[in-house]
């Protein structure tokens, strides 16, 4: 029986390394052993938390080489609020179930195949898993994808991830805020503050 | 007299091909005519606007390469909000002007002189001009300047400025939305998003 599990993966079999228990590390119940590869296939130190190089690496395997901006951008919405810069196996589980998630609505508005969707699919795409967002905010998002060369914008998949994330993030937030569906949200100082920095991603 | 202005620039003289008058180029009147070359040197198609990569042009004559992230942070800032990404003489004299106080306020807070400004002395800073913003939050934005070395984070002049737009921009507008300084804002959705949105900086 351990010898079929090892070749045919119907259940995780634990990594060299690491014991018997998934759930000692941290990981949820019913994490896909993919998942738990990936992760301690970067956290090479064992610490339990990897920061945002070893993320890129670590979706690598499975999504593609996302761009550092997305990456970071991922960290902090998905972190622990009181960590630094990492995650851990908890939010990575979390993390990678998401990012299949867009995918899967990647693949079904990219209407042409071709690897990008244009602003009305973005809006479709975000629509169809309860977003409608205003024609004016997605365009004033999507400007910043402008090469300058004028032509029509489409974001690829990472570009995809980063304006859903930001645009789903950003309304949560809002409705947060607005727990009647009043149309306005009220915030405090420290509140507004902390609740918009972690959207704005430097990275040199 | 011509001659005298042209070595000693005690007033400004029209660059060429301009004409006389800068006022009718949209520059407000009073402005420096090191403002008005910087902007011309770099509107070749005399369009009357300027994109991206030419104000980073025509701010290195004066200032330093600023970064285009800090570029399109600031046109994002300062342009008009029905135009593209791209600012016309007045804007530019605008920001010409905002950079030359926030150059001021670096100087005096880089108390070391070692071209970087660390936490203490960025909220030193923005104390100075009236921004009192809590530490928790300047710990949020500047932990996205980290490297992951996990070293003490300074910034130069470029992120500096980065940082201090940012906090700044928000503080303005939340405070637009808190008319009588009850420490809470409310903001209808579309006020949020759109608030929020040109501090979310994307460049590929």
């Amino acid at each position: 029986m351990a010898y079929f599990n090892r070749i045919f993966k119907t259940q995780p079999s634990a990594p060299h390394g690491y014991g018997e228990s998934y759930e000692q590390w941290g990981f949820p119940p019913g994490t896909h052993v993919d998942v738990i590869r990936s992760f301690q296939m970067v956290d090479r130190d064992r610490s339990g938390f990897i920061d945002d190089a070893e993320l890129q690496q670590a979706l690598s395997s499975a999504y593609q080489r996302f761009s550092l901006r997305t990456i970071r951008l991922l960290i902090f919405l998905f972190k622990n609020p009181n960590d630094p810069l990492r995650i851990g196996p908890k939010e990575f589980a979390a993390l990678w179930s998401c990012l299949g998630q867009w995918r899967g609505i990647f693949d079904r508005y990219d209407k042409d195949r071709s690897g990008k969707i244009d602003l009305f699919e973005l809006r479709d795409a975000l629509y169809g898993i309860g977003y409608a967002i205003p024609a004016s905010i997605l365009q004033l998002l999507i400007s910043k994808y402008e090469n300058g060369g004028g032509g029509r914008v489409e974001l690829n998949f990472d570009s995809f991830v980063e304006c859903g994330m930001i645009l789903k993030g950003l309304t949560d937030k809002f409705k947060e805020k607005d727990p009647k569906h009043s149309g306005l949200a009220t915030f405090s100082y420290d509140a507004f503050m902390s609740m918009v920095i972690p959207f704005l991603v430097s990275y040199d």
